[in-house]
């Protein structure tokens, strides 16, 4: 599959369709973190030992036909800035594989699976799913661990579990995350207090793009901090323990809405649509903002005739670099905010 | 013809049709200014004698079968606050008849007279045409004026002309005015450097509804200072001559618009359009602003399938008092804001 085909949406299970809990969770993702026993990890490879990495896993993945199966692998250097950073934007790889020579990615799509090669660690695998599925989605990370393990030897100890790159991800090697939208905990400002006791349970709070990345749109990632010490299953049923209180905040406050409060946000909310479907610019920034409104209308059934996974697929279509790949070409910031405001124009008007 | 009727907008000439130059020049006004000979001036009236000066401005207005077909009078005293300020809003009276015990007017709404009686001044002969057509507006009004004084015995000297109760309209009696959008002239802030000049040349500028108000909208009207020493046709000809290089520079910034700063514009036009055809509440502040822009945009080309005489019909009616007077009720200002906004999106979706 080209790189061109990957940018429908449409075709990307996570954000194409439904799942539980979708009015606040977007999706649930996991990765496995795994290395080659006996190889160095990748930040001490020459590019020949890299290439042969890629080569290892290629050949372990596929010797199963469910994994070969509408999948494709992009190697890194052969991929122009844009197209890279648009992965990144699609949440199929992370800015430090993008950034990685060495590095590549098999991707498939459907299911939503993707393995990066030589980024921190050898191998991570990640599956994403949508709304809160977070058991389907370790099921089938573990699932694809096995292929893998029974053609690679993986760096194990036995007391301490899976050895990575980065001393965080030892054990198991899992990182958990839900994507959250929260914007009425962002907009009361109940939003600090539940967070610094989610960093008090082992859990830690980034923004869209993993970490050190700001929180756009009122989305937010939760993820598990630590990897070791505790089983995946611990892992996976603490996040969700977490995340059902979460929700049940953030619902709380959506129905709790009366009077002037509730009037305000829906002029808020309809005011955002206005400006989305006839706005001639828009930068990324702003969509991001917009859409995290109108999002919110068509779960509070302000806005009609909208399914909540278009605008689940328009929040990571309005980068910079997706935007940029549809024109074929490199924009100016002005012709991005052009270019952007069309296409989501198009989007919500069909 | 009740307060009631008054309200379609439809029916008052002056805005619901077309003139020359209306892309800038929405309306022409011209008033005349008589008071009777040898009685007090109105606010020196005690009621009963202020009520003979109705009666006899009426009589003389009934022998003329032109005048008095359509016609209605209404009684200050007779009107809630709420109908007085409306018929502010509809510029059929003035801010100062409306606090009038003793005032009373005459409408004729299509051809746009209105007669206003006890104000400043005994009578005050309003006529009101769409776009640049002072003469006609002038000579409607001097045809009534005629009428009325083969009736009336007016104050008048030979050698100063009309008296009036203030000394600023001695003379012609005459203030004629225009009222123009000129949204570019105040968006580059080139219309103080204008103001400065036009108020050299012996014209004065106001905001939308008279002298103290401020400018909303980007509308101003531009009137004559001076009503003595000068022939009606002189001080209609300088004002026009004023008014036409005024077009001209507001019709030049529209077109030299290019690149980023006429998208930039653009842009704005649009998003003002989508929160109008969207918003939840709009201020009566807010709705001027947007309205504005919206007009522009009809006479730019931008937004299509809207006539500007229906945004001339707007701006005038989402003051607070024609709000009200639509639900037929008091209304808190968020409850106008709410009702404002479904009316405004009611005329604008048809």
């Amino acid at each position: 599959m080209g790189i061109k085909e990957l940018m429908d949406t449409s075709k990307l299970e996570w954000i194409s369709s439904e799942g539980p809990d979708n009015d606040i969770i977007i999706s649930s993702r996991v990765r496995l973190a795994r290395n080659l026993k006996d190889v160095p990890f990748p930040h001490l490879l020459d590019s020949s030992k890299a290439k042969e990495i890629v080569k290892q896993v290629c050949d372990a993945f596929s010797t199963s036909p469910f994994l070969a199966s509408n999948s494709s692998i992009y190697f890194m250097n052969e991929l122009s800035p844009i197209e890279r950073t648009m992965l990144v934007e699609l949440h199929l790889i992370s800015p430090d594989l993008a950034s990685s020579k060495n590095g590549a990615v098999i991707i498939k799509p459907n299911e939503t699976i993707s393995i990066m090669i030589n980024e921190e660690d050898h191998i991570r695998i990640q599956t994403v799913f949508p709304g809160l599925q977070l058991k389907q989605a370790y099921d089938l990370a573990s699932k694809v661990d096995d292929i893998l393990e029974e053609n690679l030897d993986f760096a194990f100890n036995e007391k301490i579990g899976y050895l990575t790159s980065c001393p965080t991800n030892v054990g198991t090697g899992l990182r958990a995350s839900l994507m959250m939208h929260l914007p009425l905990l962002t907009q009361t400002e109940q939003i600090s207090r539940i967070f610094s006791t989610i960093s008090q349970l082992g859990l830690v709070v980034r923004g869209l793009f993993g970490e050190g990345t700001q929180a756009k749109g009122n989305l937010y990632q939760i993820s598990n901090q630590i990897t070791l010490g505790k089983s995946e299953e611990d892992i996976i049923e603490n996040l969700i323990g977490v995340a059902q209180q979460v929700i049940k905040n953030e619902r709380k406050m959506r129905e709790s809405l009366t009077g002037e409060i509730r009037l305000r946000l829906e002029d808020r909310i309809l005011r955002s649509y206005g400006i989305l479907t006839n706005a001639k610019m828009i930068s990324s920034e702003e969509a991001m903002e917009l859409i995290s409104d109108v999002r919110l209308g068509v779960y509070m059934g302000i806005i009609k005739d909208l399914k909540p996974s278009e605008l689940n697929q328009l929040f990571i279509t309005t980068g910079p670099a997706y935007i940029q790949q549809k024109s074929g070409k490199e924009l100016s910031p002005m012709e991005r905010d052009l270019s952007r405001a069309e296409f989501i124009k198009s989007k919500l008007m069909k």
